[in-house]
């Protein structure tokens, strides 16, 4: 039975085009600066989004936690939405690597404001830990793969450099929110002092994140990168794959957004699909009800070979990334519109 | 002009008996246990409390961080109140000194409930933090000095025992509370795996808490405590105003729960007092309105010799204490009689 | 001109047949444990060294900053060599990770003995650190590749016991040890109550490091291995190559034994050769004096091709490994032969 | 019996002058910045010492710590001697509180070289921790209470200047170093970013200690004591004993050194006692030896009412102080001159 994956763009497997780069690459030491692949991955990724400097890791919750230990001292307090994945799902790593708290604020689907993140700051009290760093997450995973306003992306800047405040953007699902939009990358790039790429999700690499701020900001996040054990040898071989997708694989998520949209569709018409969220990129997050709950349509679902996630009592978590054909949409469509 | 200093409890002075106390105290090296004022003082108090024992600490801050590091591992998850004095009064201390995350709740002034708690324990997942500890305060200091209801706290104890949590008190006004409610100590020994109990707030000594927990969490809480550079040497003059407060400070706590409620009688007269958090224990909360800010209403009563502590754009603080006498009460109900 | 890299065996490059399998790899999400190669390549590790568990990482720092973390607790006191590698070249990991402290032995070459461990482990006092782990490192790198005496390890082994205390081994080249003794892999896991294993030096992969410990250790390890951002998505690529080495590349390393020693023949008949530390392994440590200083002897050789790394005011280092070849070796000695 | 305590300085208990200080002092909530006797000794302190800015810490353990704390970043490198008190009397501390790891010299009784210094400096250089700070320790207290030579601090100084290091004093018995060297106290303030100061060892005080450094600095380490909950409420009762320390006990400590060269004349007349370290202030150092022990040496003289401290397998530690009486040494002396 053909499996089709649902549960996260992380599953998607290299192309052939990409296991050749991949097999291809140029290396050396990477530790010594010696890997041209991933040095040339590291210009590209700056250039692209005009950040002075650029550093590949092996994970984009590695590039999170690096950035924020970066721009913070320990006791210090983070800003960040209250499902934002560096607050929920790394562990405590803000925590354990930067000894940094975390005010968790009530957002739209992940998403904060200017206002928000204005009344959230700390006077300067040493009861309080000082505040020093906001992380917006764009677009936000649990919000549905929701697009930040631009504005509001300005106004939040506008209250970082009023009150000093470093501004990180954990960009793991960045290029969906570029495609989508039309964004300038490089109006990210002005915009946040740090911002983490991953290339493992739609981009559709094996592993691999790139961290991305001022050369003086990279040149502390190697000697972070170093402590947490994330310098690698000839990491060209994954370096190479980074590559190979940002020339091939930025400009085929649109394909991901119109699938997601043609589930959601389908889902919709179902009386058993309550409330979903909007469908803006690759995610999809709606609640099930009557007969069913989450884990019981999961398991449905499970046995025609369609695996999706339940990621809370009353939510199911559906995502569209490399590895889904318009065939594996199609039949996802004919089982769903089955279901009672 | 007489000072009448609401701002809070911690400014309370010694009274006359209570430096005598101090002068005469028997003291050694507490770093060598040789200390007789620190042992009583800690005997006492375990027995008090029903646990097996107690350690003596500079400040009810120490004694809650050594308690959370004694009790969780870094990267953590403690659950409390977005109140809790331990979350937002002591300096990001849970992530400089624990490394641990806080998930904060929104309670019901500061108080948060069984099933709050148990929605928000994190699922066995390497992606979430592991949750590992529970913490309360009572009275709850930005609750208004609210007491939690014994059958929430023995839900929540429930609650934690069925999932391996511990459970820490943050009893900085934990006395206010046993007066108010007339709740057995015991009782509070028997709940919590560790207490910290202040002794500079209504017990009025200068200085001084006690953590109050297993023989084991004890033999913990002393290595931690020497590392923070809490360990004291002849901390037995300070040890000694806390044996005169056990003796002769718990009872008169009633008195400051009057004076409170007499301040909320004649404040809640005027139109530009308004909504007051229940006036249960020492402290009052209470927002201004009309043409008054907490700020104009602090600096009119200022100019009389009242301090009143302003709290946010729009709630002012008030507690009652040692210090305040019933002539000052009077006094300051005859101001505000005729503020309009 | 032919570069012939003698700087570090962290430069080797795979093979064709490693590539090949790199390319060939089945693969899957190991952040859900998905990836086969992962999952195959910890299962070979651990019936290997007969250790119960395995995990993959990154590398071999990160392998060791994990284990130190899960044996230590923050303000422990680890025992080491002053040339451990993870006291000296991981960044002050043991301090930023595990926020432990570490005991520095001068051993010989690298290697401590039982009577120092025994030494130097605190009594059970308040003001000295809780020394709760020994870390050993075989064959040890700053002490030119020595192997440690296996009696040595077993009292090691034996005062740990007695004290309580666990066991790390840093076995970054734990294969050039075993083919240089001949000694039985599980005899490594009896000994040890974790082992870090590297498949980035001598056995020729990209990047990749395994640990290795009990059930209970390894699920300890992977919690804090996704703290650190060490889990991987289709890590599989880079696993296949570890599956490849353990099936060729283990015997080989004799071939570097021999190149290496070798090289220290013809070394040692120069007079501007000073002291050399035992070439046991792979690796050559001598002092360079006379005309010469470390900068000047590998500048001289670099005009030639061939890299080798001053390490200290005196000394110079050389490393033999996959990408040296008998004819390199002869090359390197004749332009060896030809120096005054 | 009457108690002879030579196991510290730690031991004194206040004079009755001291207590009086004590109980008639002018206090209020310094956690406001608002108690007077605080806020005086810190003047006093800062101009005593020609330092910009001063705060009162519950300890010299404390002290320490915030200022390494300051100075240095998770992960970052602490030259010290290996006998350092906030190296192996702190609990290790360093690791706990500021994540840095300790570069560990064998200098001449607890005092390192500048030559040292600089031949401990790491390079710049991913693998290895950043050096930040350096911390010497006048008088050394392992080194048997023995004074720096001013020359070498300077030189020390130097070599910090030159490679941006910071410089803290750990100035435990500094008091006793300026009594027996006749020094200025601000030379000290010249030489070191920071100092610790004891006020309960030979200045007798119950507890405290102060921290002094530039404004900027205390600022810092206003915020890092209170995280620590090193904040204290009343303390002026207790920087009372400190402010009446700096009038009367600072030139009686020349009578605690003659009384420990008293002490050493007569030991050294006894062929049980071996080497003793040059007897320069306070403390005693020295082997025992023949039929005795340490252990033994202690017990016999216990028996006696004479307290004394076995520190390691051969040495005792005998300590001067204020409550060491001319009567006491004399008694002392009999009681060795009687032994064999």
């Amino acid at each position: 039975m053909m499996i089709i994956d649902f549960r996260s763009d992380t599953f998607t497997r290299p192309t052939p085009g990409m296991l050749r780069a991949m097999s291809a690459a140029s290396t050396g030491d990477d530790v010594y600066g010696e890997d041209p692949s991933v040095n040339q991955l590291e210009s590209i990724m700056a250039a692209y989004f005009g950040k002075e400097a650029a550093m590949y890791c092996p994970s984009g919750t590695m590039s999170n936690q690096i950035a924020i230990k970066v721009h913070t001292q320990p006791g210090d307090e983070v800003i960040c939405s209250d499902l934002a994945h560096v607050y929920i799902y790394e562990g405590g790593g803000i925590a354990f690597n930067a000894g940094a708290q975390v005010r968790a604020l009530e957002g739209d689907r992940g998403m904060i404001t200017a206002a928000q993140v204005a009344a959230a700051i700390n006077p300067d009290d040493v009861h309080k830990a000082t505040t020093s760093l906001v992380c917006l997450e764009n677009t936000s995973n649990r919000g549905g793969g929701c697009c930040y306003d631009p504005e509001e992306m300005n106004r939040i800047k506008n209250v970082c450099r009023d009150h000093d405040l470093k501004l990180h953007l954990d960009g793991a699902r960045l290029f969906n929110a570029l495609v989508a939009t039309g964004e300038n990358p490089k109006t990210y790039g002005e915009l946040f002092d740090s911002i983490s790429v991953c290339l493992n999700k739609g981009m559709g690499c094996p592993m691999g994140s790139v961290l991305l701020g001022s050369a003086a900001f990279i040149r502390s996040a190697r000697r972070i990168r170093k402590k947490l054990g994330g310098g690698l040898r000839q990491a060209g071989y994954m370096a190479a794959t980074g590559l190979y997708a940002m020339e091939h694989h930025i400009a085929r998520l649109a394909e991901d957004h119109h699938n997601a949209k043609q589930l959601a569709k389908y889902l919709l018409q179902k009386t058993f699909v309550g409330h979903m969220l909007p469908v803006e990129t690759n995610i999809l997050i709606f609640d099930v009800q009557d007969a069913w709950t989450p884990r019981l349509f999961a398991d449905y679902l499970k046995k025609e070979g369609i695996l999706v996630t339940p990621i809370s009592e009353t939510q199911v978590r559906m995502v569209t990334h490399l590895d889904i054909t318009p065939e594996m949409v199609e039949k996802t469509c004919a089982v769903i519109s089955q279901m009672e």
